[in-house]
């Protein structure tokens, strides 16, 4: 009976989404026994979403047993002080800044709680069950309203100081470009994010407010603007490898990953963006480097939270210093 | 006698440049035993150059001690394979590469040795004893010749897949700027190191061949062509600035350290710099991130190889993986 239990020792998973708020059991080699998903119901209140989302993690762990949980994570969007569990700042979760949602959690449920910002999550999901299994080192770049980002080095996540390593959105690939709303001009999401396929769309006149989803229908259609839309990826693709060849350069790392809502147009904005690399890195040429979409879509958050308990405390610096 | 031994625990750092041979005796705690230079006598040949280099290490070992002796560290200017232990290329010292300078030197000395980049090695070193003694996570670009780099996060080197981490020299900051022989354009070296610096001084009809440091002459001078020259630290500063931004979104890391043959005009080319990096980065302006000269010289190689022996064997990654 013993054996059995520590075969089926799990941890659970939680991504809070502005949107949707889901969890799931996950065994230690990565099996998922089950998951809750519903709404973010913010409306409601702070509170509220804290209750289903407790609510979520104990109907998980009654099923599946209390003493093989070996933890929680949970996936926020925003800035996370990972020694407090604080979520610092949030777009999409303002309710949310300076809560302690990982002491409250965890006081609940009386069980250890680990928070994490979500791209962070979606690139240790990666590399634990996804694209990035057999390698320590990635980088992940999420492309969506924003462009975020998650560095795991050594099997480890890479925060930064406050949490705010990562922040590839705000690379510059154009020192003259696009004015984004972090003062800056040029930022990576302002070229190559779904909201930056949207932005250039208009600029084409091929319409207003198209999503990257449809500015891509229009772009393997054979209407009069296919052209166009093509041309629309080819530019969010040089943007891509102008910063895909600066963290290559950075990290010499051997996987660089990209999700998100643009991945359907990888055939359309690959080429330009492998060109810019191929250009812009001599690391990228001399040492072997993939260049990939990621795999695990939206539960790549989802597990790389459930990961988390697992992988215990981080390494501390050399004793010698 | 023992603790009087121990209390002398030191280790022999080596910097191999092209130019400058040196090696140094240091204590655990930081303390400089003893310290021998020379030349790198390129022209008798790599096997010279290693019996010079084993000479000093005997040397230094004989006068301290080979029961103390914790071991060797070499920094290299190349790129250097870590798990092989040699230098796998190198512009200055094109004899090393692909010899086994660490198992040849280790097998002569009866000691571990220990091969590292040289500015891996001097990022560590300011870590130990410089401007970095109070991180655990620091970035340092080297200016010279050409721009190179090293990373420090958690007290540990990051070396990348095979090495190539931290090159700083070949990020893109201008798309469309100078020509670089990597086959890129606007690297940052192009723009903003000594040789860069030189280049725009040509431009501006300033002389030809001039050094970073006469250029820093007139700028500082009062000659009808100072403006011109404080212009060039000026371009240099704005290169500088969109290359820290961009490492200060991925890193968000307490401290970015220059050093390098151009650092006496930091008065001149850091306000640009520092303009551009409020501008780029609003990781720099919400997260207290220094940015400053590096405070060990030529030294920061030296003490940053004497530091590795003492670090032990790197952190796996974790055992769940």
């Amino acid at each position: 009976m013993e054996l059995m239990a520590e075969s089926t020792r799990y941890s659970i998973g939680v991504d809070l989404g502005g949107t949707n708020l889901r969890a799931a059991a996950i065994t230690a080699d990565g099996r998922e026994l089950g998951k809750i998903g519903g709404f973010t119901n913010l409306k409601e209140g702070r509170d509220a979403v804290i209750e289903d989302m407790v609510r979520a993690i104990r109907s998980l762990r009654d099923q599946f047993g209390g003493e093989a949980l070996a933890g929680v994570g949970v996936a926020v969007p925003g800035f996370i002080d990972i020694k407090k569990g604080l979520v610092v700042g949030s777009n999409n979760l303002p309710q949310f800044e300076g809560f302690p949602v990982r002491d409250d959690i965890s006081a609940r449920l009386g069980k250890p709680v680990i928070l994490e910002n979500d791209a962070n999550a979606a690139a240790m999901g990666e590399k634990w069950l996804g694209a990035g299994r057999d390698v320590n080192d990635l980088v992940l770049l999420t492309l969506g309203t924003g462009i975020g980002g998650g560095i795991i080095m050594d099997g480890r996540i890479l925060h930064g100081m406050v949490g705010m390593a990562g922040e590839f959105g705000h690379m510059t690939v154009f020192p003259d470009g696009n004015p984004c709303g972090c003062g800056n001009d040029g930022c990576l999401e302002k070229h190559a994010s779904a909201t930056a396929i949207s932005a250039m769309a208009r600029l084409l006149q091929l319409g207003e407010n198209l999503s990257a989803r449809k500015v891509f229908e229009i772009a393997t259609g054979d209407g009069e603007n296919a052209e166009k839309a093509r041309h629309i990826f080819t530019s969010m693709g040089r943007a891509l490898g102008i910063a895909l060849a600066n963290l290559i350069n950075v990290f010499n790392a051997p996987l660089y990953l990209l999700s998100g809502g643009p991945l359907p147009a990888w055939e359309l904005f690959a080429p330009a963006m492998l060109g810019e690399v191929e250009r812009r890195s001599f690391t990228f040429r001399n040492a072997r480097t993939r260049i990939e979409p990621a795999v695990l879509g939206n539960e790549a958050g989802l597990y790389g939270a459930a990961c988390l308990p697992f992988l215990g405390p981080p390494e501390p610096a050399p004793a010698f210093f």
